[in-house]
């Protein structure tokens, strides 16, 4: 339904065409400073059309916070957010709606709820993802301010072009210790890190374009410095809710952790994360890290990184060759010009759900310590 | 947690050292014909060792419902099932417990919970996925029962041997539309369907047996006849639940649906399922299914396809250097012979839990259409 | 937390003095006509001064709906709502802030979240009930609309003053029958539909006011047309949501189904509910009622009737000896005039409570129901 | 359904002439003593003919823990348990079977399920009360541990038989101050701790024996040393929950927190809590306890105290006329002796729930202090 988490949980609201979007955010820690603009950040960049070269200050999107703070500290008490609208009325409709669109959500919802919104999908629009964003920004802050967690996520394919994705490769696990947000949106418009990739992933941008077709791709995150033992066995293990998250976003189409998928063709003797002691901290380490920061659907301190697949968008000016509702066969043709490529703006997206994920796991594992902590020593 | 579901919901316990396994089904409809025989070929199936050539029926792992049946018929009261271990006591601790297993979850359970099981990685052994199991097939008997659900899954890599899983190969596509569980077992032991694949897959499989390695694989799963209109929007899409049901299992390491990672390399205009009415039903299906079956969320009625990536076994008897609790390099060796790819056992369980997701999906869905059904017909 | 029901959910947010108060209803039915004016009339019911002699429409807590249905019709998306809030501003600390309000949750929410919010008890707001009264209010269209369900509440007591709340007494059976909202709002201001029990209810409470004192009293609500097979055994038996449904709403201290407290001194041959058969429907009924509609946790087709004890309001005018938050003695008053007695206001209150309850009562059912008429006949 | 809690969790099942009955209970903290003696006790007080004149040591309802504990400490998983039941066979269909016993479950469950269990009432068995009990006992024994806890529930009526439950009582507030356990089982058979009251019960159950007719009665509760800060609003207040928990108690009809129903006749400037410094502890605490121990659903650190309405038995060895379920007039006895009052059984029930509810509460407290403790200091 609408509501993700436990402990720390985001109801949301709102399609395209209604008079707002926007969301309930309870369970949040009471004494953390916060503010719209703690908000705004997030949904900024997912927003269409930004880069770092345009102007950042566009008056859309802005989320208004409804309650849950005080001079800008949170009570604990819910936190109601909500963006307007621009276009808050349901269209007419026209010969184009007719058809279900072909890879959208038209027909599944026409069938599921028996009646038909008019933008189509209804709760599919991409509009949607704001409340995720705007929850995320909040599980975000308390991450960062708490453990000093870094969540970062970059496009690391578009089509068939992708960096090295391979958790043997010294360079990738470079780049996962030490990326940035700010690096990763220097990287207009593609938000991928690699210069001689996100160049030629311009490239298949455009050529996409030009044919008035569409490509998809592949975003992958790294969360740095969760603190180890988070993650709910046995249905609850932290990979499984993370796969749930990201999932949950519009128009993804995988999900893998760590190794992956390419992990099933390496031996185990080499896929084994063998442990060390860290000299520093004096705590357990592993050399490698094939399993992406979790064993056992726990975190383990290691940085954990998963990738996300996203299909290519649905909605193309070229004519499809489809049908109608009531069968009868006939061409559709999106008009006006669509964006070829939406991995960029999944990036921010991605972020919020992977801080929702784990900020859920972290109450869940405060309470289990906490409880822990009063009992009596074992001797 | 230990529950997964809402409507439809299975708790489960118990670890490998302990009396017993078992789980609670709650949600369970009333008046369908059920006994243990029909929970117990499919435990069965995930026993090790488990091959058509060998006797069917070893006396272990036998399931007992404890309750909510009656004269061989579901009450609609929760049904308790339970399977004795064999090994009930706690062992002795040996020198090789100083060491948590590398890529296992000992080190993980024992910071998250502050206490050392015996079994090492509490309730990450195999044996509590017995549970999911037994209630993933009285799910699936309902399934079958009232839709003509088929739910198929079968081992389609190990290591870099695999069947072409793309789903514009017309091959893959019809193996999907026709493939059994029968079919599936006859290619013993790997469960492969695809008899050259299976062969090379046996020789990888004899080879790290004899370097005592280890290798992982993937499963990939149909399933057929679902009703379209199936998931719930927004955060429970059916593939977010399919996602987060296979990221729970042991030992996975990603999930793909339809189209998966591929996908993203396929412009829009080749990825996008056109409809066309069919002439049988009259009913829309689409001509292509890169979607994998679900479109927004929801089941559109074409075959749900989708593939879980699982890595190779911890457990290997080769040496590993990697250090003690506390930190001291040393050097580990698994006692015993250990299965090299544990892929094959893994085909009930992801079977099992798909059935999981869809069924607590119908009942979801069956409320909302009873409730619209009771509506007033708008004019 | 925040969020209330499984199947057919209310999340609400808000304070006094934050921007608004709203909530999220997940669930709805798709497919149902609903526009403000459904939300709105109960909203204004509970409104402070609200009678049929005043005018009825003051500009105040007019909601407004943000999603979830066009054109007039659900979509079976969330409903989102919000109504403004008059003062927005927390205001600056006063010598009166200094010291916690004797049985208000100042001290409690203070300890519980580590923080002062400027109302003091944070969501202990009345305001807080907007959201319940605005998601019950489509759960009620819903009930009515698909079953014919009445829900009717009107106060029963006022300090000593009481209706004779007897299961035995056809007078009081007759009045749960035909009860309906317009006579409880004709019986202004106290909403008791017994004219002499309102007369002496309105001068227990003059009195009162003239001493500047409080005094609390019972609400008895009644649900007719409930189908029968409602609630789920065994923690969510219907009478045990009506009684957390209940004691959610702020100042109550007890609640009582059927017989109730009473019903504790009735022999069990007196008490028990013989059937008989309706000869007009051909359906079993109950002789007398005492089981107050609901047997095992489950409807039976009878009247639902209960009570909820409200205290009186703690906020009063008179010199009140207590101590500051650090401890130290001192006299607190309330500036202001207060209301003495606000069990009328709690009527629409507790209507949309067991509008929910009822609601998430029918979605399970629907789906149990709905699984069962897809199985094969038992024969 | 059959779960109760959030982050400290009972799920159960069984009922009359099934296998055995059971629970699941998980979010156990892990590293506390347990072993079957800490549940047995409870588990024996709560069955029939129990009193500490008879053999304390009968071989029934002997509970095995079979998951979650090594070496008799808990391991943080699930703990599973069971009860075998003795009469484990569905019994063949007697001409009684035609009647739905009035008062009783059957008619509603038959409804409900559409099928008719051998035992009628299906899970309203009070069989099933054992899975709460043996649960309650795990979060009682932790709640004891961590905070020094004390839950004690009492008979406090049987029929018009009633001890004074009156608030403003000094006796009455002593005696919650000061019962303990031992002194209710002490007052057998009645659980009394007021021996004319108890002798009075005595008469008053034996006079009911005697017409082979049965009477109800009154249980309360009182939790002591329960931390300041439990309950979570706005819907989960701890008064609600408990509402929720003790009305889901087989045969209940009411219940009231405090002053209860007989607060609704008290003026607030004599309801009201005035605080007071503890000259002890340095802490707020209340003069008055009206509260019930809580305030705005969270609790203040005083005495929690409530009291629940249990109907009389249904089970009448009377002829009672009634109907067949097809409609046919006729009249039902049962046969054998049954048992005229079973409130003095349900005291360990109601400790048990109440037990589960505080449990929930405090981790719920846990994981928001814990989260709260790593925010940077607000100046």
């Amino acid at each position: 339904m609408s509501t993700f988490g436990h402990y720390f949980r985001v109801t949301t609201y709102g399609e395209s065409h209604c008079k707002s979007v926007g969301c309930i955010i309870d369970g949040v820690p009471p004494g953390m400073k916060l503010d719209e603009s703690d908000i705004q950040t997030q949904l900024s960049r997912r927003r269409p059309g930004q880069s770092r070269l345009t102007t950042p200050r566009n008056e859309k999107d802005l989320v208004k916070i409804q309650s849950g703070t005080e001079f800008g500290v949170t009570l604990g008490t819910p936190i109601g957010m909500l963006v307007q609208n621009e276009d808050q009325r349901p269209h007419d409709y026209t010969e184009m709606d007719l058809y279900p669109r072909p890879s959208h959500a038209d027909y599944t919802y026409q069938v599921k709820y028996g009646i038909k919104a008019s933008s189509g999908g209804g709760r599919s629009s991409a509009r949607e993802t704001i409340g995720r964003v705007a929850g995320g920004a909040i599980a975000e802050k308390f991450l960062r301010e708490a453990y000093g967690v870094e969540i970062v996520a970059f496009v690391s394919a578009v089509g068939s072009v992708s960096l090295k994705r391979d958790p043997t490769d010294p360079e990738f696990l470079s780049l996962l210790n030490t990326i940035t947000r700010e690096q990763v949106d220097d990287a207009v418009p593609v938000r991928c890190p690699v210069p001689e990739c996100a160049e030629k992933m311009i490239k298949v941008v455009e050529e996409m374009k030009a044919k008035n077709d569409s490509i998809g791709g592949v975003v992958t995150c790294v969360i740095r410095n969760a603190p180890v033992g988070l993650g709910e066995p046995v249905f609850d293990k932290l990979e499984a809710e993370l796969a749930h998250a990201m999932l949950s976003i519009p128009a993804t189409k995988g999900f893998e952790i760590g190794s992956g998928f390419a992990g099933t063709t390496i031996p185990g003797s080499q896929h084994n994360d063998p442990f060390f002691k860290d000299p520093e901290t004096g705590k357990l380490r592993t050399k490698t890290n094939n399993s992406g920061g979790i064993q056992g659907g726990i975190t383990n301190g290691e940085n954990i990184y998963f990738s996300v697949a996203f299909k290519p968008p649905a909605t193309i000016s070229q004519v499809q060759q489809t049908a109608t509702y009531d069968g009868t066969d006939g061409s559709l043709a999106a008009k006006g010009r669509h964006d070829p490529n939406v991995v960029p703006r999944a990036v921010p997206i991605v972020e919020a759900m992977a801080s929702l994920v784990l900020m859920d796991a972290v109450m869940a594992q405060l309470a289990r310590q906490g409880s822990k902590q009063l009992l009596p020593q074992l001797n």
